[in-house]
């Protein structure tokens, strides 16, 4: 299948298990764009420049896996504060491929900088250079195929012809659904707020789709926004908001190579200079930034492959976050557990045998359980109000909310997952998906 | 589906996966009963009983769930060193059953004392007492179901009145299909070694076949022996023997609440005393031990839901056995390494994945990979050896290998695995299977 806008407006999916997203628009100092390197032999975009003509401050979260991929190694070998553009590939995720993956990374960066040089030169009053160790890399796709490099460096001319100062709704689809592997629908959100008395944007657009477990897996996530905010700034709250969200996320308990989330700031809002991460003026944008990350989690989780289902697991009441994390994580990559939401199966004993493994002591005189707003277990015992017909037919529905009350302190974590189905097998059992 | 001995001799495997087992036959000191309690409604085995008229040493390990079932706390009430019966049900696991599975136990074991203590007067010489602290028991099934104790307990008489002081191989048949739940195959296993110059017999049975990550899951495994060793030996040969036997598979990550591996000898050999579990007369005894514990293992992994693979990974070369532990783990539980499995795909990507989502220290420069005997990486580079098709080929094979060459250090560990197939989710999507 060729992706295309067309196709995507006909699906979009007005019964969505999050709700549609809200269209992004323009973002000062930001500019996209896609093209296609025919990397999947079917012409569909699989390259993504974002570009920042006037620089942007930046922060990054990646992979904790051993084994990084090489695009990962580059971005952190690059030390300035201020960079000018990420490049996304997707099909390829040039990991464990070695020097010659490494060397294709440069050989990208070089011409790319210097394709954007003459841009510089040819729209703006003050041209600048554009230095290789300000463009940071993204990839995915399959590990330990030869990378690509010259296929994409031939079509960087082109990406870059592409280009507008101006964005709206048709790019950024665009952009999002350029940096889909598996996916089957694009994930963007949006917030605004206000830092002091300027109006801020905050976008996002993120992929998935297996491989999804703390720590982010094949998850890519970038999170622009024109808020004038240092790169240190950026770093400590993309740092604060990423333990709630995209770390919040399990797909299947596997880890990539190649996770990255990154937040950039254009700096064109002209906010007054922010000092410290806990000033007063930074509350709206903070409690913003997470719902743009949580919203782009959740749209990963809910189209994890082969999910029929979003599950968040509610552990509540614990004494430490820590140990609601344990137990939130250890339902949610339990695959029994998603095997009977998959089958609609109310069956809370696989949420207890899910408890029990996760190594944190209970007091199962206290523990409670709700599916939704069905109480199951209350107390340490079947819940005399617990009537199976009526929580079956929860099960049904297309978001299940699992609550396990702990009831020995005051500590909550969410985690989000998805059902384990007959699709995510056929997914992967396929030869080299 | 009735289970009954023609039907499993008819369909008995010569090409299993690990090759077929050999008969069990006659143990001094061990007599075995099984009936239907007709737990399952189709009036197949679920009740075992393992009966030592003149007692036997024993000791246990159990899940490391926190939480466990009935049984499993009254067995490990018991402080007696000697006992005279284990009872096994199936379909239920007297698990979150709370006071009531609890005190289901209790009854049982007051009936089936009363019930032994009477057969003792009838045939032995020197009858005995049989104390209900002398008893112990297990149960597989599923959780939270009120325990059902008086159709247990009304089938008592019946089982014991089936009970023969000869052992033959179609007991240990019954008995290994008695235990069944989900499980396709009985899992037996046997050994003869020598303690001195004694005889002595090594007979195993077990049951999986789903939740079972280290530390056991839905396992049960028992093991008798008519060697004399006393039960503070046994409890130090089976604490030894278990890390690289049963723990060191894992089906699907999940941990039960129930598991349980026994090892009951019936002193009947005579062999000269043993004080200590370093006497050079039980090397032999050690090593024949293992092979009964791995054997069962094996045939548990090979057996779990929907499996058509018994896979196997060998981490070798590790600076540290708990290291390699994690790595061959990490690579085991790897949905994505499993689908692939199932798809006879040699995706190598996802083992380097799942290597490096180890959080085990790695020199890449230093890592080989193999599957079977095929090279695929060696020393951190795609070998030049490789060959797609002919690992592909290797890939159709029932047993897979994957060996991880670390190439830092002198420590080795294999866990045993299964392939993840469509047939798993149809397994456990099933309303309350």
């Amino acid at each position: 299948m060729v992706f295309n806008i067309n196709n995507f407006f006909n699906s979009r999916d007005k019964n969505s298990k999050i709700g549609d997203f809200q269209d992004l628009d323009h973002l000062n100092g930001l500019s996209i764009g896609t093209t296609t390197a025919n990397l999947y032999g079917n012409k569909r975009d699989d390259l993504v420049l974002f570009y920042f003509r006037e620089g942007a401050n930046y922060a990054s979260v990646y992979t904790q896996s051993k084994i990084v991929s090489e695009n990962i190694k580059w971005n952190l070998s690059i030390k300035n504060k201020k960079i000018r553009a990420l490049l996304v590939n997707t099909r390829n995720a040039n990991a464990f491929t070695g020097k010659k993956g490494f060397d294709g990374i440069k050989s990208i960066a070089q011409n790319l900088s210097e394709i954007l040089t003459e841009k510089q030169k040819l729209d703006e009053e003050k041209p600048e250079k554009i230095k290789t160790n300000e463009l940071i890399f993204a990839s995915t796709g399959t590990i330990g195929e030869k990378f690509p490099s010259e296929k994409i460096i031939s079509c960087l001319p082109d990406l870059i012809r592409k280009i507008k100062y101006t964005q709206n709704k048709y790019i950024w689809i665009k952009a999002a659904m350029g940096i889909m592997t598996t996916d089957l629908k694009p994930k963007m959100s949006m917030e605004e707020c206000k830092i002091g008395n300027s109006s801020i944007k905050i976008y996002g657009i993120a992929k998935g789709s297996g491989m999804i477990y703390p720590n982010m897996a094949t998850t890519l996530g970038f999170v622009f926004t024109d808020a004038n905010l240092s790169s240190s700034l950026l770093s400590q709250l993309l740092k604060k908001n990423i333990s709630t969200t995209f770390n919040a996320i399990s797909c299947d308990g596997d880890t990539s190579t190649n996770d990255m989330v990154s937040i950039f700031a254009t700096c064109n809002a002209k906010n007054a200079e922010i000092k410290s991460i806990n000033d007063p003026k930074l509350k709206n944008f903070n409690k913003s930034l997470n719902s743009v990350l949580l919203n782009l989690a959740k749209r990963v989780a809910s189209d994890g492959e082969g999910a029929s289902k979003l599950v968040t697991i509610n552990t509540i009441n614990c004494n430490t976050e820590e140990n609601a994390k344990k137990i939130s994580f250890s339902v949610a990559n339990s695959p029994l557990v998603k095997t009977a939401i998959a089958g609609e199966d109310p069956n809370w004993g696989r949420i207890i045998m899910a408890i029990g493994k996760a190594n944190v002591k209970l007091n199962l005189k206290k523990l409670s359980i709700k599916f939704g707003k069905n109480l199951i277990i209350q107390k340490g015992e079947l819940s005399t109000s617990f009537n199976e017909d009526e929580v079956a037919e929860y099960m049904k529905e297309d978001n299940i909310d699992i609550n396990i009350d702990i009831g020995t302190g005051k500590k909550n974590f969410s985690a989000y997952t998805m059902d384990l189905t007959k699709k995510y097998i056929e997914i992967n059992t396929d030869y080299r998906s």
